[in-house]
């Protein structure tokens, strides 16, 4: 089917871009913005250069169009584009977020794998990115993470590498949450190839999207702009391990860029697939996160979940034993947070006669700094941090 | 030797305050401040009633007095009071920094066990601190640190518990560091008894102070009084592991106070020898650190250490790949940093003849970003993190 260029519509015009301009190259996402898709593809295929792009021709962009569309179709892709009702709204922050390594701009579309509608799927959608060359310990927390997202009803977005990017999706595929890959090849093109059960399990619950044409092959150069559309996509970007040159740190960028709530998952120091990440941290690049519940803060935070999963901690309804008198603590003292004790136990451990301390452990709950359980009164075992008086 | 309480002199009369009143009452640090140690004696000898001290009479505290200074003498330590050449400065901090855990103000006096001027110990001061329940990580990354300073001529000091506290000192005194062991018993008090070899080390190498009287026992509530001097003597306080309620964050939160640079190791975040650490870290009250060197930066920026500890990164001299053109962006994908590569090579694997190649390589390497080693080009180690462009 050859259709002239000159009535080229807006979608196909985006099918031209995908399959014969290299994804996010910002000159032409700029050009689109400026002058339409198809006003842009008329300029492209007759030649006109374009920064960063090969000067090249097309003769007849329309059928090369329906070429690439038609292959998308046979290979089960969907072909997303901006103002589709699925298109993910935070893909929009693209177009001012500027460049990083010459890469950056709203995508020409999406080619989706998968029946789920992909703007409500990424409306709480956190980034879970790191080390393809990750640790257990990183495999384990970024598995962790994803699946204490997916059993909130949070999906899961990363690439498709092996380490983290696996971890993450078979965390959140194991509890039954969605998850979201990203890839820099074909979303139809099974890369790594050991990953094509993952890679199934992600469309049944998710969805695998690429901007890189149906059957385009993984290139390095690819992989800088497929982060910037893992950070878009999503509200949190958390990144688990890292080392100092992770692609993972690009991903964390584009988040900066793009103002999303960015945190990091420490290590230990003397890991170096945790140095970038204490790097970033180090540098306020991230926010320090150790668990899928402040992943989930930070979601909350930026007002897309409601505050159940908000700690009093972190509302700032701190427990504090500032202003308390001696006998208060005295009291507080002796509790312990893991067994109960009875109000005769507590008279016998201070000064304080029975009567006493039944007061005093009163205020104290009224204070939230103990409880009373079946075994007794306890100690809180909430974290009161900074002015815990707990002693050698 | 009996002398009347009236001519009482400053040095006795805070002795006397020493072994009668409890280390850190902030009444009583206040009354000195306010009448002199002299007039503040003569007022609570005679009973007069102060905040949260038992009331009390000494009929004879010229007496009480000497008899301290006697048996400090007698156990090898010394008296240092305020005023004194020997006295650490940072301890005047105290002063104004309030209270924590109804405990606070400058110490009546240091008794000092060891032959070091103090205050020159202390002119670049670290405090390492943490659990006494640590794992064999912390202790070994707090001994990197404590042996990173020792070597850069920084004192280390902690308290003297099994832990942290113990991988410090040792960390220090095997590179011939100087360290000082902050006491909540008398100086002349080994406790735990198991560390009479490491503190004899201490006061070989440094010192061991306490504001407690010679002969005074441990007691719970000494540590908290204690942990105010460790902060105040120092520039930097290290936190390397804490549990949420770990006595570490109390010496931490008095770092806050007195407006030390407060910094934390991170771990695991499964340890929950860490946990009180990350919340540190998450909660701003301190600053993420990897290492001795990280630490030295601290204490480089408030103005003790001249920079050369401080990495070029850290300057803000960060190299960058931004602004580069692609041929010396595909020049430096090709270069390997553990690995030389001559002009031939990089030729071959780029588009570019080899004089381009060469002239490509000579501008990079003006801009740091590569460097010519025996066995040819390679790319630049230094880490270059949010703008690194490797990819999976």
């Amino acid at each position: 089917m050859t259709v002239d260029s000159a009535v080229l519509d807006d979608r196909s015009a985006r099918a031209w871009l995908s399959v014969s301009v290299e994804p996010g190259m910002p000159a032409v996402a700029q050009l689109v913005e400026e002058v339409g898709a198809p006003e842009a593809v008329r300029a492209l295929s007759a030649g006109r250069p374009v920064p960063d792009v090969r000067p090249g021709t097309d003769p007849d962009p329309a059928s090369t169009a329906a070429a690439v569309l038609a292959a998308g179709a046979a290979s089960g892709l969907r072909w997303l584009c901006p103002g589709d009702d699925e298109w993910p709204a935070g893909l929009g922050g693209l177009s001012h977020a500027g460049t990083l390594h010459r890469r950056g701009g709203v995508p020409y579309g999406l080619w989706v794998r998968g029946d789920h509608v992909l703007e409500r799927v990424c409306r709480q959608a956190v980034a879970v990115v790191g080390a393809r060359s990750s640790t257990s310990y990183g495999d384990d927390t970024a598995g962790d993470i994803a699946a204490g997202l997916g059993d909130a009803g949070v999906t899961v977005v990363s690439g498709a590498a092996y380490g983290i990017d696996a971890a993450a999706h078979r965390g959140a595929l194991a509890v039954g949450g969605a998850t979201v890959a990203v890839l820099a090849c074909g979303a139809d093109v099974v890369y790594p190839r050991g990953h094509d059960g993952l890679l199934a399990r992600a469309v049944a619950a998710g969805s695998v999207v690429s901007e890189a044409p149906p059957g385009a092959h993984p290139a390095k150069v690819r992989f800088l702009a497929r982060n910037r559309l893992i950070a878009a996509m999503t509200q949190v970007v958390v990144v688990v391990e890292a080392g100092w040159r992770s692609g993972a740190l690009n991903t964390l960028a584009w988040g900066n860029r793009l103002h999303r709530s960015c945190v990091g998952v420490p290590g230990p120091v003397s890991s170096t697939a945790s140095a970038g990440v204490h790097l970033a941290l180090r540098e306020h690049r991230a926010e320090l996160v150790t668990g899928a519940a402040e992943v989930r803060e930070a979601l909350a935070l930026i007002g897309t979940e409601p505050p159940d999963g908000v700690s009093a901690w972190n509302r700032g309804e701190l427990r504090d034993t500032d202003g308390l008198g001696t006998e208060q603590l005295d009291v507080l003292e002796v509790l312990e947070v893991t067994t109960g004790m009875t109000v005769a136990d507590v008279a016998g451990r201070t000064p304080l006669p029975r009567d006493a301390a039944r007061q005093v452990l009163a205020m104290l709950a009224e204070r939230s700094l103990v409880r009373c359980l079946d075994d007794g009164w306890r100690r809180a075992a909430l974290p009161r941090g900074h002015d815990d008086r707990t002693l050698p």
